[in-house]
């Protein structure tokens, strides 16, 4: 029943993986990222899956301290913005917190989505149209860990308007950016999110998050008992 | 400069499950999974990344044959509507591929999106509200690539109405279902995508979708060559 499984070890390497893969913010080093991992990273992104096989990706590698700038600028005035939508508590705790680390981070990379690729009608997506969207985030996930793998830290930085992000890189019409990563090695990898240990949410049990043959359904104990 | 990196052996493992994943349509064997592995599933897909750590993901396993029945019969009708839309040699394509294991998958997995969970400011999502269906995304792809490991196929299967799916999980009105995945052992794993051996589409080069700086700007050749 298992011969299509990865060996023992080699599950316990993709179980390590996604266990300690984390949103990285404030622990970049400033060491340089060789193209050859650089290029490892960006094939796991494109081995991907995509709706109709349509890989509506594009990749945006930002080098130029001066493209990182204008990053950082559009964060900080989003997340002054942001700021003034928290209770006053919470807002002080969120002021608090490293949210990005665009400008130490030695490069970011732009995932975006060609909303026209694969042409007018896409096999999948007549009917949920977001899968395109959908597919360019699994192609983040990808990046991520595979950058976990290689000891690269990412942090996904979304505090920033989207249209803003498109004039500094250029985006076209048809283009949306998904994702704005900051990549780089690490001086370490914290053992839990940051937003867990800082007390801003907690995790979830698995268990209240699943349910049989429809929502809200109770799961037997034989299953319960292991989630 | 590599103390945070995985082992070789270990990106190996990570590399090599991220490469032999498939969307997986026709292979499905009727083994059950044993809990034990679909726990180890879900757990990895709980790891996900996600936006303030929000975690707005929940997960419905459906085992009735009743319900996958309904769910196969949502398939057939968005189907049909679809296979209208593509031009004449592509829709007989169209007809000729499988696109679904619903009924043969011993089990399917709808994960779902509550765009309210983490109350109505939640951090990283003020100025990208996209984020926390991204967020789920990301919990699909985790659950995809630890049941490659497990030797587990996941098809995600798009073609079928949300609202249909909706109503036939009793998904309620701010929960989004984002994916319903047939999830079995397999007979096999295809080597490459079965849409690129079925001619539907061709897998693009790497090198095409990646710039520098900005949209379209060139890479230097030194990254180019290893892309």
């Amino acid at each position: 029943m298992d011969n299509h499984a990865l060996s023992d070890a080699e599950r316990a390497a993709v179980y390590k993986c996604i266990e300690t893969r984390r949103d990285v913010r404030g622990e970049f080093l400033p060491d340089a990222i060789p193209d050859e991992a650089l290029a490892k990273v960006l094939h796991a992104a494109h081995r991907a899956p995509s709706v109709g096989f349509s890989q509506p990706w594009n990749f945006i590698v930002v080098k130029s301290p001066l493209v990182k700038e204008r990053v950082y600028q559009g964060f900080r005035e989003a997340s002054a913005e942001a700021a003034e939508r928290f209770a006053p508590e919470r807002s002080e705790l969120y002021r608090s917190l490293k949210l990005e680390g665009i400008r130490e981070a030695p490069i970011g990379v732009c995932i975006t989505c060609d909303r026209s690729r694969g042409g007018p009608v896409v096999l999948g997506r007549t009917h949920q149209p977001d899968m395109d969207l959908y597919s360019a985030v699994c192609a983040v996930q990808n990046f991520w860990l595979a950058a976990r793998a290689e000891g690269l830290g990412v942090g996904w930085m979304s505090i920033i308007d989207p249209r803003r992000l498109r004039e500094i890189l250029g985006i076209p019409g048809e283009i949306v950016p998904i994702a704005y990563l900051c990549v780089g090695y690490v001086s370490s990898f914290h053992q839990t999110p940051e937003l867990e240990q800082r007390g801003w949410c907690k995790r979830e049990a698995l268990k209240s998050l699943v349910s049989v043959d429809g929502w809200g359904n109770g799961v037997d104990d034989e299953l319960l008992r292991r989630l």
